[in-house]
Protein backbone atom coordinates (compact mmCIF):
# COMPACT_ATOMS: atom_id res chain seq x y z
CA UNK A 1 0.00 0.00 0.00
CA UNK A 2 2.81 1.98 0.97
CA UNK A 3 5.62 1.12 -1.53
CA UNK A 4 5.18 4.44 -3.04
CA UNK A 5 6.65 6.07 0.57
CA UNK A 6 9.40 2.99 0.46
CA UNK A 7 10.43 3.51 -2.45
CA UNK A 8 12.04 7.21 -1.79
CA UNK A 9 15.93 6.63 0.03
CA UNK A 10 15.05 8.33 3.38
CA UNK A 11 18.73 8.54 4.34
CA UNK A 12 20.20 7.92 7.88
CA UNK A 13 17.92 10.15 9.66
CA UNK A 14 15.16 9.25 7.67
CA UNK A 15 14.51 12.13 6.02
CA UNK A 16 14.63 13.21 1.90
CA UNK A 17 15.59 16.76 1.04
CA UNK A 18 11.97 18.60 -0.54
CA UNK A 19 12.61 21.69 -2.87
CA UNK A 20 9.51 23.82 -3.24
CA UNK A 21 8.91 25.40 -6.33
CA UNK A 22 5.81 27.99 -7.22
CA UNK A 23 3.68 26.28 -9.78
CA UNK A 24 2.88 29.80 -11.52
CA UNK A 25 6.61 31.77 -11.61
CA UNK A 26 8.67 28.65 -11.54
CA UNK A 27 10.60 30.57 -8.54
CA UNK A 28 12.31 28.09 -6.35
CA UNK A 29 10.78 29.21 -2.96
CA UNK A 30 12.19 26.87 -0.20
CA UNK A 31 14.25 23.68 0.72
CA UNK A 32 13.11 21.93 3.38
CA UNK A 33 12.96 17.91 4.69
CA UNK A 34 10.47 15.58 5.08
CA UNK A 35 10.60 11.84 6.95
CA UNK A 36 7.90 9.61 5.84
CA UNK A 37 4.94 11.35 7.71
CA UNK A 38 5.46 14.45 6.43
CA UNK A 39 5.46 12.60 2.89
CA UNK A 40 2.02 10.89 3.69
CA UNK A 41 0.58 13.93 5.18
CA UNK A 42 1.56 16.07 2.26
CA UNK A 43 -0.26 13.73 0.04
CA UNK A 44 -3.18 12.93 1.98
CA UNK A 45 -3.84 16.81 2.73
CA UNK A 46 -2.87 18.71 -0.30
CA UNK A 47 -0.85 20.86 1.54
CA UNK A 48 3.04 20.90 2.54
CA UNK A 49 3.99 19.48 5.30
CA UNK A 50 7.83 19.48 6.48
CA UNK A 51 9.80 17.71 9.19
CA UNK A 52 11.50 20.54 10.93
CA UNK A 53 15.17 19.47 11.93
CA UNK A 54 15.50 22.83 14.35
CA UNK A 55 11.93 21.83 16.37
CA UNK A 56 12.55 17.92 15.71
CA UNK A 57 8.43 18.04 14.75
CA UNK A 58 5.99 18.21 11.63
CA UNK A 59 5.93 21.09 10.91
CA UNK A 60 2.41 21.99 8.23
CA UNK A 61 4.12 25.39 6.20
CA UNK A 62 1.37 28.21 7.16
CA UNK A 63 0.68 26.68 10.42
CA UNK A 64 1.75 29.63 12.40
CA UNK A 65 2.03 32.31 9.33
CA UNK A 66 -0.69 31.37 7.37
CA UNK A 67 1.41 31.42 4.32
CA UNK A 68 -0.01 26.99 3.40
CA UNK A 69 1.79 25.79 0.16
CA UNK A 70 -0.85 24.03 -2.04
CA UNK A 71 0.58 21.11 -3.38
CA UNK A 72 -0.01 20.92 -7.67
CA UNK A 73 2.35 18.28 -8.18
CA UNK A 74 5.63 15.88 -6.73
CA UNK A 75 8.22 14.29 -7.98
CA UNK A 76 11.17 12.52 -7.15
CA UNK A 77 14.48 12.40 -8.96
CA UNK A 78 16.46 9.96 -10.42
CA UNK A 79 18.07 8.22 -7.48
CA UNK A 80 14.53 9.35 -5.06
CA UNK A 81 17.00 10.98 -2.75
CA UNK A 82 15.06 14.24 -3.51
CA UNK A 83 11.67 15.76 -3.82
CA UNK A 84 9.95 18.57 -6.11
CA UNK A 85 6.97 19.51 -5.12
CA UNK A 86 5.32 22.28 -7.34
CA UNK A 87 3.00 24.83 -5.04
CA UNK A 88 0.83 27.44 -4.87
CA UNK A 89 2.64 29.76 -2.48
CA UNK A 90 -0.57 31.48 0.04
CA UNK A 91 -0.20 35.22 0.27
CA UNK A 92 2.86 35.21 -1.95
CA UNK A 93 5.49 34.74 0.82
CA UNK A 94 7.31 31.61 1.74
CA UNK A 95 9.92 32.66 3.59
CA UNK A 96 9.55 32.89 7.54
CA UNK A 97 11.75 36.10 7.03
CA UNK A 98 8.45 37.59 4.72
CA UNK A 99 9.75 37.55 1.78
CA UNK A 100 8.65 35.77 -1.17
CA UNK A 101 10.71 32.69 -1.83
CA UNK A 102 13.73 32.04 0.93
CA UNK A 103 16.82 32.05 -1.82
CA UNK A 104 16.60 36.15 -1.65
CA UNK A 105 20.90 35.93 -0.96
CA UNK A 106 23.14 36.72 -4.21
CA UNK A 107 26.47 35.61 -4.73
CA UNK A 108 27.68 39.25 -5.73
CA UNK A 109 31.45 40.54 -6.31
CA UNK A 110 34.50 38.78 -7.81
CA UNK A 111 37.63 37.84 -6.23
CA UNK A 112 38.45 38.40 -2.62
CA UNK A 113 35.24 41.07 -2.62
CA UNK A 114 32.30 38.05 -3.15
CA UNK A 115 29.66 38.35 -0.22
CA UNK A 116 25.98 37.50 -0.28
CA UNK A 117 23.65 40.18 -0.78
CA UNK A 118 19.42 40.30 -0.50
CA UNK A 119 18.03 41.19 -3.17
CA UNK A 120 14.44 40.71 -2.11
CA UNK A 121 12.94 42.96 0.40
CA UNK A 122 10.35 41.56 3.18
CA UNK A 123 6.88 41.90 2.06
CA UNK A 124 5.20 40.99 5.33
CA UNK A 125 6.65 41.12 9.30
CA UNK A 126 7.32 37.77 9.94
CA UNK A 127 4.64 35.51 12.34
CA UNK A 128 6.29 32.35 14.07
CA UNK A 129 8.22 29.51 12.03
CA UNK A 130 6.41 29.71 9.02
CA UNK B 1 38.78 36.76 1.59
CA UNK B 2 36.63 33.18 2.14
CA UNK B 3 34.00 34.62 4.32
CA UNK B 4 31.37 34.16 2.02
CA UNK B 5 32.29 30.31 2.23
CA UNK B 6 32.19 30.07 5.79
CA UNK B 7 28.59 31.81 5.44
CA UNK B 8 27.51 28.55 4.33
CA UNK B 9 25.76 26.42 7.41
CA UNK B 10 27.89 23.11 6.14
CA UNK B 11 26.68 20.43 7.62
CA UNK B 12 28.80 17.48 9.95
CA UNK B 13 29.56 15.85 6.84
CA UNK B 14 30.85 19.55 5.66
CA UNK B 15 28.44 20.05 2.87
CA UNK B 16 25.54 21.55 1.31
CA UNK B 17 22.45 20.46 -1.01
CA UNK B 18 22.57 22.45 -4.06
CA UNK B 19 19.45 22.82 -6.34
CA UNK B 20 20.24 23.72 -10.02
CA UNK B 21 17.57 25.62 -11.78
CA UNK B 22 17.17 25.87 -15.47
CA UNK B 23 17.78 29.93 -16.25
CA UNK B 24 15.57 29.94 -19.25
CA UNK B 25 12.90 27.76 -18.49
CA UNK B 26 13.05 27.36 -15.19
CA UNK B 27 12.77 23.58 -14.72
CA UNK B 28 14.29 22.38 -11.34
CA UNK B 29 16.87 20.15 -13.02
CA UNK B 30 19.15 18.41 -10.05
CA UNK B 31 19.69 18.19 -6.80
CA UNK B 32 23.33 17.64 -5.86
CA UNK B 33 25.91 18.27 -3.14
CA UNK B 34 28.60 20.29 -2.71
CA UNK B 35 31.80 20.60 -0.11
CA UNK B 36 33.93 24.16 0.01
CA UNK B 37 36.09 23.17 -2.57
CA UNK B 38 33.02 21.99 -5.03
CA UNK B 39 31.41 25.63 -3.99
CA UNK B 40 34.55 27.51 -4.70
CA UNK B 41 34.93 25.59 -7.50
CA UNK B 42 31.64 26.27 -9.11
CA UNK B 43 31.96 30.27 -8.45
CA UNK B 44 35.40 30.43 -9.77
CA UNK B 45 35.18 28.07 -13.10
CA UNK B 46 31.49 29.59 -13.74
CA UNK B 47 30.52 25.78 -13.86
CA UNK B 48 28.57 23.38 -12.01
CA UNK B 49 31.18 21.17 -9.37
CA UNK B 50 29.45 19.20 -6.77
CA UNK B 51 30.39 16.54 -4.36
CA UNK B 52 29.51 13.14 -5.40
CA UNK B 53 28.73 11.22 -2.04
CA UNK B 54 28.83 7.54 -4.16
CA UNK B 55 32.27 8.47 -5.60
CA UNK B 56 33.71 10.23 -2.46
CA UNK B 57 35.00 12.99 -4.88
CA UNK B 58 34.80 16.02 -6.07
CA UNK B 59 32.73 15.90 -9.51
CA UNK B 60 32.62 18.56 -12.54
CA UNK B 61 28.67 17.80 -13.53
CA UNK B 62 29.04 17.21 -17.64
CA UNK B 63 33.32 15.95 -17.44
CA UNK B 64 32.22 12.75 -18.66
CA UNK B 65 29.17 13.28 -20.76
CA UNK B 66 29.53 17.03 -21.59
CA UNK B 67 26.52 17.78 -20.23
CA UNK B 68 28.26 20.96 -17.94
CA UNK B 69 26.23 23.41 -16.34
CA UNK B 70 27.31 26.91 -16.97
CA UNK B 71 26.42 29.02 -13.40
CA UNK B 72 24.40 32.37 -14.27
CA UNK B 73 23.57 32.63 -10.35
CA UNK B 74 24.39 31.68 -7.18
CA UNK B 75 21.95 32.32 -4.22
CA UNK B 76 21.56 30.51 -0.43
CA UNK B 77 19.13 30.27 1.19
CA UNK B 78 17.74 32.42 5.15
CA UNK B 79 19.35 29.66 6.94
CA UNK B 80 22.39 29.45 4.91
CA UNK B 81 22.05 26.06 4.48
CA UNK B 82 20.80 25.15 0.72
CA UNK B 83 22.80 26.32 -2.64
CA UNK B 84 20.62 27.14 -5.53
CA UNK B 85 22.14 27.73 -8.92
CA UNK B 86 20.62 29.01 -12.25
CA UNK B 87 22.57 27.37 -15.09
CA UNK B 88 22.52 26.73 -18.69
CA UNK B 89 21.94 22.62 -19.08
CA UNK B 90 24.55 22.79 -21.76
CA UNK B 91 22.87 19.70 -24.28
CA UNK B 92 19.36 20.14 -22.60
CA UNK B 93 20.77 16.87 -20.86
CA UNK B 94 20.96 17.08 -16.99
CA UNK B 95 20.33 13.93 -15.58
CA UNK B 96 22.76 10.97 -15.61
CA UNK B 97 19.89 8.78 -17.24
CA UNK B 98 19.92 11.00 -20.46
CA UNK B 99 16.48 12.67 -19.49
CA UNK B 100 16.30 16.52 -19.23
CA UNK B 101 16.00 16.40 -15.73
CA UNK B 102 16.79 14.80 -12.82
CA UNK B 103 13.11 14.84 -11.77
CA UNK B 104 10.96 13.36 -14.35
CA UNK B 105 9.18 10.63 -11.38
CA UNK B 106 5.98 11.86 -10.72
CA UNK B 107 3.50 10.88 -8.10
CA UNK B 108 0.52 9.39 -9.68
CA UNK B 109 -2.97 8.00 -8.77
CA UNK B 110 -5.15 8.21 -5.68
CA UNK B 111 -5.55 6.22 -2.31
CA UNK B 112 -3.89 2.42 -2.67
CA UNK B 113 -3.04 2.97 -6.09
CA UNK B 114 -0.43 5.99 -5.74
CA UNK B 115 2.94 5.22 -7.95
CA UNK B 116 5.83 7.04 -8.77
CA UNK B 117 5.70 7.29 -13.27
CA UNK B 118 8.53 8.56 -15.29
CA UNK B 119 6.67 11.46 -17.29
CA UNK B 120 9.90 12.26 -19.69
CA UNK B 121 11.92 10.37 -21.97
CA UNK B 122 15.29 9.26 -22.51
CA UNK B 123 17.05 11.92 -25.06
CA UNK B 124 20.31 10.74 -25.35
CA UNK B 125 21.91 7.48 -24.24
CA UNK B 126 23.49 7.89 -20.80
CA UNK B 127 27.20 8.09 -21.22
CA UNK B 128 29.59 7.87 -17.71
CA UNK B 129 28.01 9.07 -14.53
CA UNK B 130 26.99 12.75 -16.22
Amino acid sequence: MSDWIEAVAWNAEGLVPAVAQDATSGEVLTLAWMNRDALRRTVESGEAVYWSRSRKALWHKGESSGHFQKVVEIRIDCDADAVLLRVESVGGVACHTGRRRCFFNKLEGAGGERRWVATESVIEEPRGHG
